[in-house]
């Protein structure tokens, strides 16, 4: 155990003092649900929990420790993919308590919510209100909106309405010294100086701690049409997106991709899910269509656009959802491909994007070079096609090990983001960097931008005490462990 | 004359070397074109003027000027509306030489452009790819896309495709330090590290200077309607706002408002100009509807909103466009409105924006407050109502000499932003700060962001010689005088 100083202590005590005895988290077995993060890849070590209620107790609590300095880990929902939450460390200080609604409002389009509110209920207030608020993921029965705010999230959405960082019009954020920055504007156009707000989104609680945010609404979906298409190959698929995206404008909000294994391992062990499709074909891709126009039918829009697909060639079947239950049906044939993986075995996981037009040689050359790399093993290339983002994922053989095959996460790190950079990828394209890719951002990073990015640092957080280690980390050794 | 330093010699040799003599421009007559700007408030002085052909120059001259000690202003287009590409001393480093469109893809749905290419040409070069660029502005024939993304541009298609910050996907830098940072990305998501390019969108030259950019391609507008609708308030007009938004979604692509005096005036003064409604009204709406589809019918989308509104009693009286022509005609009537202002008189001009739902708040509490002040001046707030931004001018009264008019620039400053920053808006919405809005935006600022921006300024720009005293300025004194 870290020998506690008598300055840790005082520390505490004036913690407890600010935030109430509750809220200064020290036992063992209650701290331990914060110290582990979704995928276990990682396990944490914290000196305490803390669970402030309100702007002014992170704003208290984040000056008396960097004054102490002492480094803090926020925390949303503890959904994220890169460990970016797990302390090294220091506090953690969650966001759990501050799930206020602030306010809504349909003629603005805005709502405005404390960080930690859950996603899922910042869309059911959107709704509640007569609006949409559309990024959504997974993840969104638990993930906290401060979270997707702080690692700039991507999901479902993404195609029509962008990434978190386009759904954010203000933000409220706790500095590394403790002040306030009060930015909660809720405004479409703003050129009053610099554009601050843009620090805070995807710098994954490195820069400061996001407590409140003014987020985008739009005019709630009243037509949509889901439909799974069978198709020749990844090139099939981008010529497929490229026709839709032309005749279908904004109204095409997804494109989403599946290789044959994907489909093929949804189908052993997702329960409930059929062959949407009589064959077998070398590539899906799910597609969606929605408008809030009263007027828009996009069930006979999708199946205009698919039959003219058809009939210039560009897919070899589809199955157009009849019902909203359907819909429903087709898309769980995408979102379980997660689900899917994890119980056909061990995966080693890539989240990376490269240009629209290099999505099939992505495809075909990490696919190519994996296997080759390892024969029997199973490449998992899925996602969001249409967003230029695979989620590169490779699934063990199935005669190995599952340890064996972890042990070459590295390797095949190497062997896939070495194909994405020389296509102009990112290695993070939704998920972000936090330890997972700290090395690989070192590795792959022009040296001019890691170089502004460490001043950008040292000028926000001189102290080097908010979320230390992360994405820019410290860059020798540690690299993590995989499982 | 500033008298010319030894080592300045030195400097223009090497800039000479470098660049060619040509482009090192010191004769006073030749560098008077870049020392105005377009509405003449300011004249600056320069040592110089440089034109780097390449980004390597680009480089190679502010490593050489910030090594001297040597101010930089970079300088696109010259049509910047806040003095912020005024030089007071140092050197001007003109764009106007880095023209190269680099590249266009339809698939990836980019181009890559220098930042001195004219606007229109990056319009005309996309739309010869088959595809739009959507950034537009009164000044595209000759603002050069540099400035555009500089200063955070906005313009008359922000309603449905959003400022040049959502437009840009990455950037090419020369920094302070004359070092190039690359971030020509064509990725749609990226989460490797802080967003870097951020950071010189819409920082106006203070932070680096933009060299080439990759920007966001749409697909082409097949169908389009343009209406011109009378109203009995700009609070009507705010319900019209919400209602088409819920009704015509993403297809709703413009919502622009005038106030009687402004239509009077283009009538008035812009050739060609008809009245497009029988009677007069108490507030006026253009309304753009448009899509790529090609099953859409902007027109009778159009028709069917106006008609529904009129019906709930909306609408007072509207006019469709039957044609392209008459829709530009129509067009021409919110298009003319600052050309008409200029006839009309001298004008003290605000580029403000509010919260969408303050809008009517706004112009009733400006206009009314601004009259009181000066009984006989004419408030015209018009402009991009959907954005919530309104130009909120004021036209001298008849009888007043301009300049003892213009005298009170500052008074009428004072009255419009009062009431801009008690409603939540910005002082700075779609132009900037530049020189004319330096001291507003300390006055209005938090105290905690402005701190922020002071102390980015000096990460990135250590030394202070990136366009210095724009936008954060020199607090002290220096107030522009106005005409």
């Amino acid at each position: 155990m870290t020998p506690i100083p008598a300055s840790l202590d005082t520390l505490l005590a004036a913690l407890r003092d600010s935030l109430g005895p509750r809220h200064v988290v020290t036992d063992p077995a209650d701290m331990a649900p914060y110290l582990v993060e979704s995928r276990k890849l990682y396990t944490g070590a914290a000196l305490a929990v803390l669970r402030p209620g309100t702007t002014e107790e992170v704003g208290f609590a984040v000056r008396a420790c960097t004054q102490a300095g002492i480094a803090i880990v926020p925390l949303g929902g503890n959904t994220g993919l890169t460990g970016a939450g797990v302390p090294q460390g220091g506090m953690v200080l969650s966001l759990e308590r501050m799930t206020r609604l602030r306010s809504v409002d349909p003629v603005d389009a805005t709502i405005t919510v404390e960080a930690g509110m859950i996603l899922q209920e910042v869309q059911a207030a959107a709704d509640a209100a007569g609006m949409l608020f559309p990024l959504s993921y997974a993840s969104r029965g638990s993930a906290r909106i401060g979270g997707g705010i702080s690692t700039n999230a991507g999901g479902i959405a993404v195609l029509a309405y962008g990434n978190a960082r386009d759904l954010v019009l203000g933000l409220e954020v706790v500095l590394a010294d403790g002040r306030v920055w009060n930015g909660l504007k809720a405004l479409r156009k703003d050129n009053a100086g610099y554009d601050l707000k843009q620090l805070f989104i995807g710098s994954e609680g490195t820069l400061g701690i996001v407590t409140a945010a003014v987020l985008k609404l739009f005019p709630k979906t009243r037509s949509s049409a889901v439909a799974f298409v069978g198709l020749d190959s990844a090139r099939a698929a981008l010529a497929l997106f490229v026709f839709l995206r032309t005749r279908l404008d904004r109204d095409l909000t997804a494109f989403e991709y599946l290789p044959p294994f994907a489909l093929d391992i949804v189908l052993r062990h997702v329960p409930g899910t059929v062959r949407p499709l009589a064959e077998a074909h070398s590539a899906y891709a799910l597609i969606e269509v929605a408008s809030a126009r009263p007027d828009a039918d996009a069930r006979a829009a999708l199946e205009a656009a698919l039959g003219q697909a058809i009939e210039e060639g560009l897919i070899a079947d589809a199955a157009l959802g009849a019902s909203g239950a359907q819909d429903d049906a087709l898309w769980r044939l995408r979102e379980g491909v997660p689900e899917a993986q994890t119980r056909e075995g061990a995966s080693i996981k890539h989240d990376v994007s490269v240009p629209l037009s290099r999505l099939p040689d992505f495809l075909e050359r990490a696919g190519a070079a994996c296997v080759a790399a390892m024969p029997g093993l199973r490449p998992c290339g899925f996602g969001h096609f249409g967003d230029g983002n695979i989620h590169f994922n490779l699934t063990q053989p199935e005669d190995m090990p599952a340890a064996e095959f972890l042990a070459q996460w590295g390797r095949f790190n190497r062997i896939v983001h070495d194909i994405v950079h020389a296509l102009g990828g990112s290695i993070a394209a939704e998920h972000g960097v936090g330890l997972i890719k700290r090395d690989e951002l070192v590795r792959y990073g022009d040296p001019v931008g890691l170089d502004l990015m460490r001043r950008l640092k040292a000028a926000l957080d001189p102290k080097a005490l908010l979320n230390p280690g992360k994405v820019l980390g410290p860059t020798a050794g540690e690299t993590p462990p995989p499982a």
